[in-house]
């Protein structure tokens, strides 16, 4: 707390950077049944989506494919960006070959490439929010129901 | 992947100096309905447990009083800490005042102090997994049913 409170501008310049430069993030999902699920995954911002990959028998796929919302954070525990988001998994052929080559590029492999399913899913915010100590509690809102406020 | 894989009683000894020394951790939870939440929480850890605090109506405790499973991270996308939890919630007087003491000088605020209620809770792991990158993924668990493996 050695910063002052940055307004909702800065903080949206400094989300969309990481979303930008970072290359993994946390996601948290849910199974069927409720069980949360909490993974690292490298992911490709492209100006309003994720795109993100994970094999298709591990938890965060089937969770994914089971309960759409997910909760996506960047950066460490005290500077932090909080993602709300839905996921639509993409059928074979729905991914442009550029973008699939600049998410590999990113992340550092190629889902096209392995023998076992690696299905992508895009995530599409409906909520951000960014904050980095408790001066930055109390209004962190910066898109709601999809729409940017700021 | 400068770093050539740990061994797993390295991981341990790094886990338990991350638990010592870490302030703050993820907390994946799920609401009753299945929704998945994610937030930063500062944390005390006794040798067995983390002890966490968060706000009565903040959807953290709530879905822990609906499903007692978390899922929380410590550290870094790229060296990670991974716990499956089981949460019990203290009743009031259940918490030695000393251990709150402790709480309340590591995370920086006392929640016994405040106005609103803020309840603390008690987090068991059942699982512990540890790994920075790739090579660390096959073989990273270090507790599991609740017993240390290593």
């Amino acid at each position: 707390m050695t910063e002052p409170a940055r307004p909702l501008s800065v903080r949206k310049q400094d989300t969309l950077r990481r979303l930008e430069e970072d290359v993994d993030l946390w996601v948290a999902t849910a199974s069927a049944d409720g069980a949360p699920y909490l993974m690292p995954l490298s992911f490709l911002w492209d100006g309003s989506t994720l795109l993100l990959s994970t094999a298709a028998g591990n938890p965060t796929a089937k969770n994914l494919r089971a309960n759409a919302t997910a909760q996506l954070t960047l950066g460490h525990t005290r500077d932090v960006v909080h993602i709300t988001a839905t996921a639509e998994i993409l059928q074979s052929g729905a991914l442009a070959e550029s973008e699939g080559d600049a998410f590999a590029a990113k992340a550092g492999f190629d889902p096209r490439g392995l023998k076992s399913p690696y299905p992508f899913f895009r995530l599409t915010p409906t909520r951000i929010l960014a904050w980095r100590e408790v001066d930055e509690l109390s209004n962190r809102t910066l898109m709601d129901d999809g729409a940017w406020l700021v």
